[in-house]
Parts: structure tokens; sequence; C-alpha cells
């Protein structure tokens, strides 16, 4: 028997555990980094809003000329029998269009690429730990480091380039903070390594609306601020602006909303989690339960 | 027997065909393209410039901290054998530092990531086939796709982040030019998919230094033109200094100096390659052969 404790992949057909699952080291996905990717969560049996992750996954293939010789029903398909062969109740499961490599030897033209889809699975990941949520993150705002431009790698086809991420994160991680926020180069904060961002002032939520993921999550989000009576605004947050809110929060597939109790020597109510962005992660969590969002997994006897 | 004529790649110690080649899905090389790397080229049965390739490399390694747990030597080893291994007399050897994943589960900290090393060679790659630069490429340039700004990603750390290339590639490959060239965003001219570009003025030669990676077949040009009595400048080079040159020309270590025939509308030399990149492209497959640049490899009886 195959172990799945750790996760499965589906790849050309074939579902086989995670450690087992491989990509050729001249692929174009790993020496351009040309892939698009998705992730959807699996929560207690069932995807979250399934539909919307790959309306959006369709729309980044389309945006990247990606052809994977996949319909939905067949990428829904290997989602399926995938999870289900893991059989992970909680998991965060990836699909991925890889540009492949050419099939006329020496080309160098993206067109003349066998492009190709793989998906994975691993136990759900929560890009902040539960336990720091709960009580608050503590957020970097690395002013060294600009968010990759819009003009140059547009965020909203969701992708690996997360350069500027990573030296951020060891910026964050070197400063003793959780994770860390980016601006762009105009003032404004952009995004997160996994997450959105949001600032409450008042009645009033905005979250920043160029230069960014439009995250799944981000939506729950604006959609759960909108059923508290909150005011939504999608537009550029100027960094001041930001520091200046009562409350910050995050979003992320990988566990929600996402407190922030501290941001640089910026304390947000007393440097713990704050009581909206609390409510709107409790609030999260109840809408993965709700059945109007989940496409039940059959795992089989 | 093993066939290598494809290539070969170093993995772990183990040396196998190219086909075989393969890095795990989930290696933050791949999601975060968290990766640095180098190429060397092999001529005629030795390493060019292989010192100067590989300060580089252990340069790249320290700036995005890097610990392969290989030391100089390590690295030429493996190369060494790979390359003997495969018996391409000429190849493109690309030497890669990976992130890997956090050996502490469900870590997102970049310093958890246990490091590893890998290469592989293939037959010689000419980012521009010899007969296009032959008689000068064409080359499109790109206004609505701008270079990752190295405040973002530092382009001197050699790297995967290709988005922007790739859509300029689509650009250019749809107009039915050989390959791009990217601005940055003040109106200056960047960098391509795998070369750097230079404008030659009467006796004066103008390089980007800003923003760009600085190639090692970039510093052999930089040295012919001054063996050449060109006077040599390393600034801004403006879009529009950039067209208004007498001649135009890349470098690359995959396949050295290519004259550019056009730019857009603007075609230099009369559509042809010009004379002095001529020369240039010619002194360098001298360079090539010469015993000071060369570090022969031992294939064995």
């Amino acid at each position: 028997m195959a172990d799945f404790s750790k996760g499965a992949a589906w790849i050309r057909g074939d579902i086989k555990p995670i450690e087992e699952a491989t990509i050729g080291v001249t692929d174009w996905a790993v020496t351009h980094s040309d892939a698009t990717y998705d992730v959807v969560p699996v929560w207690e049996g069932a995807f979250f809003r399934l539909g919307d992750y790959l309306d959006r996954f369709e729309a980044s293939l389309a945006a990247w000329r990606m052809e994977i010789g996949m319909n939905r029903a067949d990428i829904m398909e290997a989602l399926h029998a995938m999870v289900a062969r893991s059989d992970l109740r909680n998991a965060y499961v990836a699909m991925v269009a890889a540009r492949g490599v050419p099939a006329i030897p020496d080309s160098r033209d993206p067109r003349d690429c066998a492009n190709h889809f793989y998906a994975w699975c691993v136990p759900y990941i929560h890009v902040v730990t539960p336990e720091i949520a709960a009580n608050g993150a503590r957020v970097w705002l690395d002013e060294t480091h600009r968010r990759i431009p819009p003009e140059s790698v547009d965020p909203r086809v969701k992708n690996y380039h997360w350069g500027d991420f990573t030296q951020g994160l060891f910026a964050a991680k070197d400063a003793g903070f959780d994770t860390v926020l980016l601006p762009d180069g105009a003032g404004n904060v952009t995004e997160g390594p996994g997450f959105n961002v949001f600032a409450l002032t008042g009645e009033r939520v905005v979250t920043p609306e160029a230069g960014v993921l439009h995250g799944i999550t981000r939506r729950n989000a604006l959609e759960m601020c909108e059923e508290a009576g909150l005011q939504v605004e999608r537009r550029a947050l100027p960094l001041a602006e930001l520091l200046e809110a009562d409350e910050v929060f995050l979003s992320t597939s990988g566990g929600g909303i996402v407190p922030v109790a501290q941001i640089g020597e910026r304390r947000f109510s007393n440097g713990s989690a704050g009581p909206v962005a609390s409510q709107l992660r409790a609030r999260y969590f109840e809408r993965l339960a709700e059945p109007r969002f989940r496409t039940e997994i059959n795992y089989g006897a």
C-alpha cells in the first residue's frame, strides 16, 4: 500500500505519494518559473468554493496562454480522485499548469512548448499558525524590498515569482516577526507571501486593488465585511493609512482571516487580535462548513 | 549503457541521463522560484572562464543565503564528472542552488529549508540561432512589459523569474521577431531573455549597468571593445539613444555576440549585421579557444 499520509499528487493521470511527485529540471516551470497555479482548500471532506478557484485558474491559463488539454470536468475529476485517494479530510490542494519544454529542439519560443497539468495535495497549511493567528500576528513591513509590479508580472495570474517575498521573509524572520508585507514603489502597501491585507478604520475597511492577487479569501473577507455592515473600499492603501488603522488583518486560503497585532513598532489593540478581525476569523471557519460553498468529496467505502 | 546524448545531470551525487533529472513539485525552487543558478559554456572540450562563472555563482549563493554544503572544489568536481560522463564536447552547463523544503514541518521560514545543489548539461544552446545571428537578429522592443526592477528581485543574482521575459517573447514572436528587449520604468532599455544589450555610436559603446545581470559574456564584450580601442560606458541607456545607435548587439553565454539588424521598425546597417558587431562575434569564438580562458575536461579513455 502506498503511503499518502504526507500527501498525494496527480501527474499525467497517475496518482502517487507526494514524495514521488517530481518535475523535470529543464521544464520551463522551473527554469523560467513559467507556471500558473491555484490552491483550493479542502475542509472536513469538501472542497471550499471550488468553482471560484477554478474560474480564477481558467482565467490564469488564458492570460498566460497555457493549453493543458483538460477541461473543467477533467480537472475536477483529477482533483477529486487525488484527494479521495489521499484520504485527507483537511487539505491544501494545488493545481498547476506548467509551460513544459519545447516540442521543437532548441526552440526558445514559448508557443512551441508542450504545456501540462499536474496537481498535488498535502495536509492543510496554515500560512500563519492558528496559535499565532488567534493572538494576532506580528508583521514586518519591509521597505527595502518592493513587490514585483504588475507591469512586470501580473499578480492576478497566480504565480511562483516569490523572490521579493522570500527576501522580505528573511528580513522579517531576522527581526523576529512572523511574516512580511511589501510596499509598491509609490508608498502603498500591496500584499504578503500568501495573503491580502485589510485596514479597518471606524466602519470602513480598505484593501488594495491594484498590484495584488485578487484572493478568493479576500473575496470571502469582503463579503463578510459587507454582511457585517462595514463600508468596503478597494483602492490604493498608503502605508501611513495602514499604520493609523484601528485594526489590520490578513486573508489567506491557508488559514482564513488572520488578525494583526503589530506592524513593525506599531501595535494594534494593545498588541493583540482586534475584535472585528477576530469575529471575521470565526465567521470564516463557519463559512467553511456552509453547504452553499461546499463540494463534497466521495472518499469511497 | 545509459544514453547521455540529450544531456546529463548531477543530483545528490548521482549522474543520470537528463530525461531522468527531476525536482520535487513542492521544492521551493518550484513553488517560490527560490533558486539561483549559473551557466558556463563548454566549448571543444573545455569549460570557458569557469572561475568567473563560479565567482558569480558563489556571490549569488551568499546574496540569497543558500547553504549547499559544497565548496568550490566540490562543485568543480561534480561539473567535471558530469560533463565527462555526458561526453558532450560543446555544452550548456547549468549549476543550480535550490531552497528545498523546510526541515521543520509546516514552517514558512526560508531559514528552515534544506538547501541543495544540482547540475545539468545539454548540447550547446544558442539563444539566437547561428544562422540568424550571422545575418543580424530582429528584436522586438516590448514597451507594454517592464523588466522586474532590482528593488523587487536583484537581476545580478541570476534567477528564474522570467515572467516578464515570457510575456515579452510571446509579443515578439506574435509580431514575427526573433527575440525581445524590455525597458525599465524610466524609459531605459534593460536586457532580454538570456542576454545583455550594447549600443555603438561612433567609437562609443554603451551598455546598461543597473537593473541587469552582469553577464560574463557582457564582460567578454566589454574587454573586446576595449581591446578594439572603443570607448566603453556602463550606464543607463535611454530607448531613444538605443534606436539612434549605429549598431546594436547582444551578448549571451548561449552563442556569444549577436548583431542586431532591426529593433521594431528601426533597421541598422540596412537590415543586416553591422561590421563592428560581426567582428566582435568572430573574436568571441576565437576567445573560446584561448588557453588562458579554458579549463580542459578529462573525458577519460
